[in-house]
């Protein structure tokens, strides 16, 4: 069953496609099974992170790249997915990305597959989930698969993580306020974006964000940009990885200067691999999923070795103060 | 050594206080130890969350309140600790609390202790350091502990966890854009707090907070404003902690409102008591701070039962794609 299912997804059978995107977002043992299965055909894609406040115009930048991809001027058209994720809270409930319109251009075209995601669960498992969806276009052939976020918090910089090129995209108008807010999302940056380039104000943003970048990229910083420090091998040159991002000005309403990202994204792209990072993160990546599952089912494992009341009898100390979080460990595990 | 250290602190020592506060923060053995002596002696306090983006005026209003604390106009003085916490990037570098100007009236006060503590290492941890941070200071017997931080991510959420009652700042001139994510730092709040309510614009921030609150706010959604949900014990009437966060205009330049506001923040302190929140909230910060050391440990513990030829053999397979990561958490556990 899983076997064909499997098989499908490799021919590029879209029906199959969608139901194994389901299966996977709600971790059901078929899709789950069906994830081992893929996992050896995964690893060729180009994965780009997207995100930015709402009002950047992410969403049509999303939508040019892919059409732009699909219709290049020079080379063989790529196949794009489009992963939407929405980790906003229950309040605003996926009405950022919900109300989305997405381009005619793009509609009915194979070559390009759409999925959107919204919040389930702990922010964590948003990730989780995120990155299992990734592997199976990446498992389907998808060349460029585009990982949109909304907002500037730690599920974008958990999300940033998979990606190996993150795009942050800005807006004319930003307010000086929250500088010191957006000053933590830039450390994620490959290429920033300023869209609606024709809006009054443009000049003033382009300042201010390379003013942030300029403090953000002297030399001795340029591993920190993706907070992958731990991936790199003792003894490697630490300036291998060496990319300062560049900053570009777009108008994704018409399409002006998208051409000019999809250089700057395929140097960037280039650039990864020529500096052996491309594996670096892909490993790196691997490996964090791998702990994250590995301390899951430990803990899962424990937990099932030590009867209830025994547990609840420690909690309850706990709860009494006669037992500190530390003495509480100790007890359960000696 | 630790339990005479013990000792001054229970006794009201500062010195002593100072100095286990640095060992805490550093992590080190004699603070991991002092924190087991001291557990007993803790739970009495108030702990009060207060966030909001810089520029809010939030450090002064944190020092107002202290004031108000220390000065009442009924009622005994309370002993004051405030918590400063910077999850700012390396970018900002802790600037944003760094250049605060703490208030003369409240410097060579011997009831107020305050503290400022930047970001090291990874978010998580800084909400631990937070925590234990706090613990002391509910040992060394102040009434009221306030958590101080900047911005609106996933460390304030965390940090929030920690607090009985949580004051969320804006001020007027906040701009349409960032609306969305600012629903997000809404739902942790317990009460609101425009600021600067002398600036221009105040009616349209309050209206805009009311009608993000009336959709935040409906009946069923009570449990969800401190994501506890869990915390809950089956059977418990639902609506026993019922609370909608009142908003509240201050200036704390000149301390106007202020006293309204530390009347709203003792209001919420006698609805946890009435409600079972303030043990119920207790309980399930004390269970999630002893998961966490547990699941810790259990890697810890795991990790060293595994050699590293092996670990590293297991990571390679993952590396090369001929191991899925679920596979290769079975082949080291099994």
């Amino acid at each position: 069953m899983s076997k064909s299912l499997t098989k499908s997804i490799l021919s590029g059978d879209r029906r199959s496609l969608a139901h194994l995107l389901t299966q996977v977002e709600n971790g059901s043992p078929e899709g789950l099974a069906a994830l081992d299965e893929i996992f050896p055909f995964t690893g060729k894609a180009h994965l780009i992170g997207v995100t930015g406040a709402p009002g950047t115009g992410k969403s049509s930048l999303v939508n040019q790249i892919a059409l732009q991809y699909r219709r290049p001027t020079i080379g063989i058209p790529k196949r794009v997915a489009i992963v939407a994720v929405d980790p906003s809270s229950p309040f605003t409930g996926g009405a950022v990305l919900g109300d989305r319109v997405r381009m005619r251009d793009l509609a009915g075209d194979p070559g390009v597959f759409i999925r959107s995601m919204a919040s389930r669960g702990s922010l964590g498992g948003l990730a989780q989930a995120t990155a299992a969806m990734v592997q199976v276009f990446d498992a389907a052939g998808y060349d460029v698969i585009m990982i949109e976020t909304v907002g500037a918090g730690q599920t974008e910089v958990d999300i940033a993580r998979l990606a190996h090129t993150t795009l942050v995209v800005e807006a004319p108008g930003l307010g000086d306020e929250i500088q010191a807010i957006k000053a933590g999302i830039l450390e994620i940056a490959d290429i920033i974006v300023v869209n609606k380039a024709d809006l009054p104000g443009v000049e003033n943003t382009e300042r201010a964000l390379k003013g942030m970048l300029d403090l953000a990229h002297p030399l001795e910083k340029v591993f920190r940009h993706h907070g992958q420090a731990m991936a790199i091998p003792a003894g490697e040159p630490e300036n291998a990885s060496l990319w300062v991002p560049p900053i570009l000005l777009t108008i994704a309403a018409d399409g002006t200067d998208v051409g000019e990202l999809i250089k700057a994204i395929e140097q960037h792209a280039q650039h990864l691999h020529q500096s052996g990072d491309w594996d670096r993160r892909a490993r790196a990546r691997l490996v964090s999923e791998f702990e994250a599952l590995l301390t899951e089912t430990l803990v899962a494992q424990f937990r099932s070795s030590i009867p209830d009341v025994r547990y609840n009898e420690v909690v309850d100390r706990l709860a009494q103060h006669t037992l500190s979080p530390w003495e509480a460990v100790k007890m359960l595990l000696g």
